[in-house]
């Protein structure tokens, strides 16, 4: 359930400056990094822009909670192995000079580690899920389940810049392969063409067959 | 990578009884149950006799060490979540009285434990391999990578035995979806869609994506 989409603002429209280079951390605005207990609910608004996105009849059903037992993000069961790995593209605006001086005189008895949190408003713009796969020929394998920018923000090599630590993480972890579905009709396919990926449903007729759950219970019920 | 084919050979043929129901361990002469580690050899020879049917330019990479790690089936590291989840179709041909009462006069010093199992041959004709999967609307979900019955075996109603093993599972470890892959010349296609099984691909326009280890290094290095 994947889309990365072309986008027609500007950037001057925006007030953002587009990034030239795509790697982890090279900008000091934009990081591609780990998702932390307290994005759920920001990711969760994420998971719903998509599905209305690819237009899909029935929406997400998953809760906050969900998300936080599934990805391993109770403290209390550390031993658990989570279901999904996330990652959230952050965007850190710089508040500007005036600004700053003007908040640091007014917080001068703060930590200067509270300083510098302050000196940055920071919200998410992408959000990734993905989890471990299994091939037969290669073995331990990665598989990305959603990959998500939000629309004033493509077009800015941010979709790249998360694509690229997906991959990274998985080569990181031994994975073979990186697999996905996506949309016939998203444009998306053509940046999935540009990250090197290969349509194996038109190369090899690989087809997508699904049980629901409903489905399952009639297979076991009869 | 998928398949369960139909076969021409008959019953009469092949010298064993065309079971009517598709119960787990209905039957005494077939079950279908989790793998074991001494089954590794024998399921890895069947992943190459699926990659085969499956006329795949490049084949099945993986040795019975890696299987065993990925897995699970190391007796150090049971602490280490496995990868995938495997299971077998085993098929018990009882011996005849009379060879069996040769065999106890010759070994009537053997265990009672040990006695049984000569009583039977049991030997693997199927295998399927599964891992757990992630979908962002619905949560934990299964996916089917393999599949496979040797095709001496097909007609008989035991890749439906496999299958709905394989479903019983992913519903007890509260599975929200059974996912799968079929190459759109498999005549499986049928068996998945007496299944229940929907084509996602037909239906909906999801197509299948991949990086190999090539490209993601490509992707990185660049």
């Amino acid at each position: 359930m994947v889309s990365v989409v072309d986008c027609l603002r500007t950037s001057k429209e925006l007030g953002i400056v587009k990034i030239s280079t795509v790697e982890m951390a090279s900008s000091p605005s934009i990081i591609a990094r780990k998702t932390k207990k307290e994005d759920l609910a920001d990711v969760l608004a994420m998971i719903q822009e998509l599905a209305d996105f690819e237009q899909m009849s029935d929406g997400p059903q998953l809760t906050v909670e969900d998300l936080v037992r599934d990805g391993g993000f109770h403290e209390e069961q550390p031993q658990k192995a989570p279901v999904f790995h996330s990652f959230v593209l952050e965007l850190m605006e710089p508040v500007n000079a005036a600004e700053a001086n003007n908040e640091e005189i007014r917080t001068s008895s703060s930590t200067s580690s509270n300083l510098s949190t302050r000196h940055n408003k920071s919200h998410l713009i992408g959000y990734a899920i993905c989890f471990y796969s299994y091939s037969t020929w290669q073995g331990k394998s990665f598989f990305l389940e959603d990959l998500y920018v939000k629309p004033a923000y493509r077009k800015y090599g941010y979709g790249k810049l998360l694509f690229r630590t997906l991959v990274k993480h998985a080569r990181e972890n031994d994975c073979a392969r990186f697999d996905f579905h996506v949309l016939a009709w998203n444009p998306a396919k053509e940046f999935y063409h540009a990250m090197g990926a290969q349509n194996l449903t038109e190369a090899e007729q690989w087809e997508f067959f699904r049980l629901t759950r409903e489905q399952m219970d009639k297979l076991c019920e009869n």
